[in-house]
């Protein structure tokens, strides 16, 4: 079968999915003034939230047999497990322990992201099937992407 | 000036905004369990959020004069002016002064707006402009539509 | 709670889903020439497909202890057991019981999900809710309303 | 064949198409000071432009042989006829002939669009087909609805 | 003309474009419990289907005398005569000949998609022009990337 | 704060903004039937316009203090300051004094609208924060991408 897949073709493969969470832009360690100058009305006390949405790319060789780079139900059952569970529904300032001591921007959630599913998706790097790029929308204009650097 | 105007037009002239809040959906009359099989995990207890979507709808008579329905640049103020600075970056159960004893879900926040919005566009009355609809989007899947009923 | 709901408040609730699905357009009682003429490449003998958007509008009075027209969880199984599975990664000339003897074009799919819903949805008129509209789009360009007329 | 279509069932069929035009908001009639207080930037002497998004809504009943309101392909070519060639790619105050002595604003346009396609959409009124609705985007936050009233 | 490409500029011009096919994804070499297995309800019998997006990223220097990198009317062409021709309203599994013997998956297409348009584009390579992505979204979730490696 | 920025993080952050200009695509140093085959209907004397998308990139250490990359409301004013006052509203071909002797294609102003920005950022370099991309979508079909090389 495939034979256009006769020379190994390397490919990447993304899938998206939304979680809803609150968070506060607020550094403890800072004055208020400073705070407010920083994070402006991102730091009011109570928290907002977005509609996040999350690109996660896979890159790898296209598996022959299957013509598939990665089973998408699989990787739809991974973020269901690593990112909703921990992301949906959550106020990432008290809900995620991962987060603990950290501001919530949407840089540092974007590198949380990566260390986890980074971690999770190292059994298929005999499959040479690797994590490429945590890409992390906050709003329609403004995103973020880090590719593990 | 704009012959195509010489006999009256009726239109509806819609403006989108977005603001970001957080939310929780509790009653506090109700048990957990309650609270739980309403509300499932939007009852989560420090809140989750959203990027809500707002479209106003006016609803009149083109000003031949003008070619416009309502200036747009005074409808941007009346919407920032009454919806950005109330709802945007707050969390709807303890910020809004309105939402108190409220639940806030979206049909509730989106009959707040409309009683809001009806109010302050009463002066325009005059000139035939009323205020037709209120469509909130919690989502990219979910929204209500509320028509002052 | 809610006293913004003292007053009673009927509102519009809207959901979106998607479906993929194949169908072929394809009247056997005409001329090959007719089908040609009518449905040009949508009569082609395999079938093609889409990803259907399916948007379902439902009408009523706000619960005054919830704050919702309607249990959108409920709702969600609901689209789940009548739309995906009978539509979903299906061919809709073979797999669709309903559609015998149909030409499945996006007015009659509309059509029929109506007929479906409404009867479904039917237990739930005693709280003054019903269905207003089913919108699907067959394509971002292209798509139908249909409202039980 | 069509059997859920044994019973008539009015539709509404949208077509969504877009065209890229220039316009300037400036009424001769009115000093350079009140079109500055009422167009603003809108009134800049070269014009600036939009990627126009027309959404054309008929309405009537689903023919029984065919399982379509109308041919779509038989739409696409009247709207290519009608409104491409007089609106794509022209700067609104000076190439479109009907819109002389007119200020091109998106009501007026809607306006417009109405009565060109009404009066070329008539000769389908026998088949009980008639044109429902003009929705027209300037841009991604501004909307009219024109309905012929 | 064209002072700001006195120094050549190398650019990445991107043309979207949308095509519906239904597809199945089955492996006659295995059994259907691997099958089903594999490809869960996309290996059902009759076939399902998409409206596949497509973007074709092309790279080089910005011709200074024109303005542009490629001429995007002809471009258009190209992927009319290569693309819409072979795979608009088709089934992929039956109606495409460079398919047969595959299982075509979306990273598949997309490598059959860059086979044929680095092929057809290889007369461009002399005025420094390339093939750079092709890019396939089968749902607005699911997407795929190929860079011809 | 911000143990997971205890190693230092590469990343990329995107911000999107809107401006509606006017253009004609004509080289008055070719011969009328040269420019028509070049540019089509883009060459109409007058002009037409477009919604311009723009998404600027910017690339750097996230900052362990705050937790971002850059400032977004500091972006958002330099991309006021430097993009909207010099392109929105305006017709490219007579009111940019940058574009003088240029032909205003979507290639050349991406490549513009980069040389400005990297001189505006350039103040930021020793933050190590550096202008990685900018995209320009002219239609929601058409875009380019400029890296600077």
């Amino acid at each position: 079968m495939n034979p256009l897949l006769e020379k190994p073709r390397k490919i990447y493969v993304s899938r998206k999915m939304e979680f809803n969470a609150a968070h506060r832009l607020f550094n403890p360690e800072l004055s208020d003034e400073e705070n407010s100058r920083i994070y402006g009305k991102c730091s009011n006390e109570y928290g907002h939230g977005h509609n996040y949405e999350l690109e996660i790319t896979l890159y790898g060789t296209i598996d022959r047999r299957t013509g598939f780079l990665f089973d998408l139900k699989e990787l739809k059952c991974i973020l269901e497990d690593e990112i909703s569970v921990r992301f949906d529904h959550r106020h990432l300032n008290y809900d995620v322990a991962e987060l603990r001591g950290c501001i919530p921007t949407t840089e540092v959630l974007a590198v949380l992201i990566w260390d986890i599913l980074e971690q999770r998706l190292e059994q298929f790097n005999n499959r040479e099937i690797s994590l490429y790029e945590v890409k992390l929308y906050e709003t329609g204009k403004n995103a973020v992407r880090y590719l593990g650097e």
